[in-house]
């Protein structure tokens, strides 16, 4: 039995100049020629100067193309690996993320998703390990994926440099399933890395975010994006879930609109046939004719766009809404609170079912845990105005808030509050859209609300006009040309429930909840006014 | 104790003249407008002719603007009160679908969503209920939402004209929360009359599909309608959560893209800043590169967008797409046999939990139940090629079915094996995309399906090139310029595993499970060549 604590010096690796790189990718790939010429001739073999005990049990697979080959194989997930597998022997699939051949062993460590586990391919007369065998697998390509066969071994002492840390495999089969090339565009150690001030590592090497983009499909496959998606993932299933439980509907909105309805700026243009369009910057709208039309609780989760030149850390011309609107009987508490409830139930439910997730996170990002109440703390205009004013930054109470008095803002709530997430009400009318309702009692205030996530909005909202006359009146003294949101007022015409409702865009909701310092480390794919691919 | 089994002859109504229309909506707006006065100068009531006992208990209510009034008012759901209600007073908000007043009585029917009851309006010392009052509440618009405050009572016989039949509301107050114009541009009756051409209603009024999507607004407030759109919302939620619980990660893929990836044909342009991008035609080349970046299994649900002039009952330009992909170990049916058993539990479960909703589009359209086989049908292409044959049609072996052929292979497949849900696999490779996978037995052979729902094509898939040089060939092969898919090609360079995927269209599962003969019935606000309104 083969039990081994030694762990190959994994981070060692990362000074490879660029020319040892290339050389080694050389070799490398002359060693899979080798390896593939030998699967495809094995009879060639016994031509070879030395006799390979390993014949047959490695090498590069033939391309997977469902021929019914190994059809009953079992494979195992690494996640699962512990002692109670201990002695068995197991098929694994996985990438391999580092390997080291040093004479007669070769450390390896296998990845899948955010698990990594050590192997261990070691001369060996029992195992039929050949010195070849050893030497091919050290010559696989870093990101390549491959089977192994191997035996589950408990080890003397945890793998520190792998998730699983009692077990190792010791392989005795290495078949390479689909080779990356040799040179990568980037490391997955180097876009791994902890980006802690005060982390020994601080000097090492790091991805930039323009190279990480560029190269997605490699930078997404650290830990840490393998997690955040899986959150991100996580925050619209919740979203919907607690919404279709209060019984909310989920509605589908056209993204292409024949009017640049609100407002008419920041607005894409489409060729549509031999005419044009335009794409939506908001389930708006629809989302308010789906209520008209008796939907009663609507959402919808889906592609927004805002052709607004801004490239700022939380701007992206495309990302994804989600947009909630629902009729009330009598005040848009209702609606303001089941979007607050919402949230906090969200945050729970995210701690609860992504705890993992969220500490694999905060292994490369320094992230403070989301505070929250429940319930959840709103303040009212003037009260943010008068704690601004208390410190130094004094507003009109017609002003809107600019985005360093939000951050200033959230920071004097987190104080004095301890909570990360607060709803801010009653903004003042003049800085809302114009199919905002306004307060009853104050003709400058509006019945309109915010919310913030460490400082920063993530959600706009209020109560909408619903009477069409009214409606009229404000979209003409906004200066919006009516004309153009005929089909909209019409709705208010059939008869229309009071309703609220508002937009949360999920990009910035994952950003802020994990405390990142970028919308584009939460977009899978993103857009911004000097970025459309990959 | 009013107990009243009479019912107003609703349908009647349809008949009613343009002009008496008119004279009708002339005379409520009148009663209204007196309506309002009233409810703006309660004080002034005394000057008129008669005195009203219903005084403060009916009118126009003042615009919902949350002062804060009636906070503590409870309201009863139309579709909660039954029996055990009787005798109790409740308020009901809905719409007044509409209403009769006959002297001294006014019969009424209230609506919510797919349920309606008998509300009853009759001069009473007792309720405080006037002459005036039963005029008012007679001469409110249908469509508009009113509050009605009136106690539960059993009827002596069922109310077959209402979803509640066994009680009625008896009311004693009245108040138009949202009044809907006069005329309204199409009669909820008729858009909702049942399309069976066995009905004696047959030659009654219907309502032609462009009225119909004209005013959405009104015709998506019909029963089947609002089923509709329930069932639609259902099969989302099915589809993610059954896929959720296999393991697969939900992801989001960019809409805009730079470079018309798939062909080139049939795709939107978009002005972009100072340059120009494209609407994405499906999510697959994204989807693909998750799996290249390590997250195995994917789904993804969004806009997706085909600049196709095709004017049919089954196409629009902006649809939903259903898209997953996911990894296998050996062979390509793991990911068949997976989705075809996402189909089978979302069949199942739509059946279980939407009986009703089902129920509901079946009083419209005539819907023969859908039937599936549990496991599902797989059929392969020379099969179909020999059952369109033994039916007269005879295709060659690498020909592609034309819609027609499916239609009719779709009949001769319920006919023998009663299934209207089946999957044909093994697709000629050439009509099938340049990264499809082929057979490994037979070159002219391909690993891909379609899977049909009575007779129509609703997914199509296969296994993918996961091979860069062998994809790069197949490209070639197509004429397709391999320089515009660079990064796409450049995925499979980084190491990926064998996967297989497909790609739904939402709407016309939802149309061909409820076997609807449009799919802009599915679609809430279509798009197509000709329409981008509302």
């Amino acid at each position: 039995m083969v039990v081994s604590g030694e762990q190959p010096t994994v981070e060692g690796d990362t000074g490879t100049s660029k020319k040892a790189a290339k050389k080694a990718a050389k070799a490398a790939e002359k060693q899979q020629k080798k390896a593939e010429h030998k699967a495809a001739n094995p009879q060639g073999q016994a031509e070879g100067p030395e006799e390979d005990i390993s014949e047959g049990r490695y090498g590069v697979m033939k391309m997977i193309q469902s021929s019914g080959e190994h059809q009953d194989r079992v494979y195992t997930n690494v996640k699962d690996l512990g002692v109670k597998l201990d002695g068995k022997n197991v098929w694994v699939r996985a990438r391999l993320q580092t390997s080291r051949a040093k004479g007669k062993q070769c450390f390896a460590v296998l990845r899948q998703s955010c698990s990594t586990v050590q192997l261990l391919i070691s001369v060996s007369e029992e195992k039929k390990v050949s010195k070849q065998m050893v030497k091919f697998t050290g010559n696989i390509t870093k990101e390549s994926i491959i089977d192994v066969y191997a035996t589950v071994v408990k080890t003397a002492s945890p793998v520190e440099s792998c998730s699983i840390q009692q077990v190792e495999l010791v392989g005795s089969e290495v078949w390479v399933v689909s080779a990356a090339r040799a040179q990568l565009p980037l490391q997955i150690e180097d876009a791994a890395r902890p980006e802690r001030s005060d982390d020994p590592e601080a000097l090492r090497i790091r991805v930039n975010q323009d190279t990480r983009l560029d190269n997605r499909v490699l930078d997404l496959r650290t830990p840490a994006n393998q997690a955040i998606f899986r959150i991100e993932a996580g925050v619209c299933r919740l979203f919907r879930d607690i919404l279709t439980k209060k019984g909310f509907v989920e509605i589908h909105t056209p993204k292409i609109i024949s009017a640049a309805s609100e407002g008419g700026a920041n607005v894409f243009t489409v060729s549509y046939f031999k005419s044009s369009a335009y794409l939506a910057q908001s389930p708006q709208l629809y989302k308010q004719m789906a209520i008209a039309a008796d939907f009663d609780k609507v959402f919808t989760v889906g592609a927004v766009f805002r052709a607004e030149d801004s490239n700022t850390h939380r701007h992206l011309t495309e990302f994804v809404g989600l947009d909630l609107e629902m009729s009330f009987t009598s005040h848009y508490h209702e609606v303001l609170f089941t979007i607050a409830g919402t949230f906090t139930d969200m945050f729970t439910q995210l701690q609860e079912q992504f705890a993992s997730e969220i500490a694999t996170v905060g292994q490369q990002f320094r992230v403070e845990p989301f505070k929250f109440l429940d319930p959840p703390l709103r303040l009212e205009f003037p009260q943010a105005i008068q704690m601004l004013k208390e410190a130094g930054v004094t507003l009109g109470e017609e002003d809107d808030l600019s985005t360093p008095d939000e951050k200033l803002l959230g920071r004097l709530v987190k104080a004095k509050y301890d909570t990360d997430f607060y709803i801010l009400d009653k903004y003042p009318l003049a800085v809302r859209p114009f199919y905002t309702m306004p307060d009853p009692n104050n003709p400058k205030v509006s019945n309109s609300y915010d919310m913030f996530m460490r400082g920063e909005e993530i959600l706009s909202g209020a109560q909408r006009i619903h009477d069409p006359d009214f409606l009229m009146e404000r979209a003409k003294h906004h200066g919006i040309d009516v004309n153009k949101i005929a089909a909209y007022i019409e709705s208010f015409r059939l008869g229309c429930p009071p309703h609220a409702g508002g937009g949360i865009g999920l990009e910035r909701v994952v950003m802020l909840y994990l405390g990142l310092d970028n919308i584009r480390k939460t977009s899978m794919f993103p857009r911004d006014p000097k970025r459309v691919t990959p």
